[in-house]
């Protein structure tokens, strides 16, 4: 037997409230075989990028078949669309705000246009839980993605802004953002592994800079420095990342998203 | 084969500590097959009229046979009584303590008050481990209703005092109350739908007042105000809400649970 | 058909970032039949000692062949071992750091060195990711114990080391310390029920003394002291606990972990 579809959670609704219940309580009316993950509440209030950089951070460890529902939606009512896309062989169902950015390329999306699975009635500030959660429950079902809605080009989706992000490869340097801080008051920066990667050999000795504060060379690990140390090192998610041994970078540096992070690929 | 039963828990725990594991830990030792679904964690200590808004706010989305389990009880140990009901079709379990007077219009009761099921010994600290999730659990694996315990009038039971709310239809006003902030910020209020519409209509022109803000009209959704407008409308609860788009109205009016909201539904 | 396998999470992540939910799902990509159940993820960054009181309070609550995975790493990538044990018919999986000293008596123990259920490549920053979900998962699917790495005796783990409890039975004073407090304000102790009761009995006058807070007697439960008051009960984890009725011992106190309790067995 196959095993029952994964519908992950990702929303900015908190844990007090019993919003994330209802959406879960329609899921498993709809669809009670379904698993549930919760990836995030505790997105910021309308915090589309945020949620984005969750999901495209945890998409890849779920296996194939898995639907995402994912419900940051300020514009809930509005002339915002509602949409489900395929992608590296999962799905996605949200508004179409931009926050499935990282999945637009290589994927086949539809509007959500049929009522057919939405609660009756659809009211004006929960779409989540009338139109989104029953979307997702009837993918769990095995309802083919193009039942769900009309085929839009992905190209006329709603994209997140790409941070800045310049590699100037005649000094040898990349300057980036600091995207996303953790609970661990980790920075996540822009800047890939790949940036840093010259001819399949990490640099031997660069340099970071972030508000003032210069880091000399990459970790391997949090471990290795001693506790209270600013360092950079390559963390789980790929990028390039400030992070403080038994501390908070976030708190050492007092950096917030968008902060200017400064690499320079060959110093002195 | 039919779907295995639906657990839905709310207590006042938090989620720092290991007592809502050991709940889950209860019911999945008990009823292996249960599926278990978080309501809220997040009831302020001893939030006995909140949890039971969140839980009639909830039940609705949830299929028939769900078991609600609801532990927010700072009377344990002392003479107050464990029930169990049915409602609508679903179960719920908890402390005779008020938290289901939304449910008890029309329910079934008992008084739990056969250990059979118990956890062995009951301590005197902690009866929703010891007492109530095992009647969940055996409410999960189809032991009748009556066999939990003995029959209680619904009369009997303890209630909430229903929150003010006049009514004035010769002068066309309603007087209610905030009676709850969500993570947004949003003011649920005690206003129903049902009182404002008159005739079958809603009132073209009405006027709503709190803490010496005035709303004029409802708006239909969030995003049909301009960020950081304070707007009114009918929230998924299907109750009147005070809301800011992109913003949060407990913060701009300082309004807290309680305060009065006013309606005039004839103004000017 | 035997239930599927349950596997707990406790861990330090917080409930905002991904990275409950990456463990999740590597966790179902595995073994799609397990139960997932989270003790907490609100431990304290790095707190070793506080995760092994929660896992220590919650293990008892969940059947035979539950499989806990606890990822509070602050090592992780230096020279520090991962390992999985047999204790008490149950599996906990996690890095040898303490995490695990309540359980380590009559356990059997395996280093993880085989890579042969880890995703490739191992990060050097997420090896709850990387190599002990895919261990926790393996278990769960019945994978025995000797196969997931080379038997290593317990006397050579890492242990926490015991807080100070002194008890003179000479002047009948047990001098212990405040260990943890939870949500609600409580202050759990080191001092367990057994080391208050002699011959049998409790003792029918005790004082106990915290911060220069005095209490006599011991509550049976919250409830039967006056709103306010500072009361002493045997808690539901069976050790000696301050609390407030309806209210935060940790607040009205000012206590923290690691102040000393002590208790008075024949005052007067």
């Amino acid at each position: 037997m196959e095993p029952a579809a994964i519908i992950t959670l990702t929303t900015d609704f908190g844990l007090v409230d019993e919003y994330v219940g209802v959406l879960k309580g329609v899921l498993l009316s709809r669809a009670p075989q379904a698993r549930l993950v919760d990836i995030s509440h505790g997105v910021e209030p309308q915090g589309i990028a945020q949620a984005s950089m969750l999901l495209a951070a945890a998409a890849p460890y779920f296996p194939a078949g898995t639907i995402h529902l994912a419900v940051v939606d300020p514009g809930v009512g509005t002339s915002r669309q509602l949409i489900a896309l395929r992608a590296d062989g999962q799905f996605l169902v949200g508004p179409d705000n931009g926050i499935f950015t990282p999945f637009l390329e290589n994927a086949e999306a539809v509007v959500i246009d049929s009522s057919r699975h939405s609660l009756k009635p659809v009211s004006s500030t929960f779409h989540g839980r009338d139109i989104l959660a029953p979307a997702a429950a009837a993918l769990a079902n095995a309802v083919p993605l193009l039942e769900l809605g009309t085929t839009i080009p992905v190209e006329t989706l709603t994209k997140l802004s790409p941070p800045l992000l310049q590699i100037d490869t005649i000094h040898g340097t990349i300057t980036g953002a600091v995207m996303l801080g953790d609970h661990f008051g980790n920075l996540t920066t822009n800047i890939h592994h790949r940036h840093l990667v010259a001819r399949g050999q990490e640099p031997a000795g660069l340099r970071i800079c972030l508000r003032g504060h210069q880091i000399d060379g990459l970790a391997a690990t949090y471990g290795e420095r001693p506790a209270g140390t600013l360092l950079a090192l390559i963390n789980s998610r790929g990028y390039l990342e400030l992070a403080v041994a038994m501390g908070s970078a976030a708190r050492l540096t007092g950096a917030a998203n968008g902060d200017q992070v400064k690499v320079f690929l060959h110093p002195g």
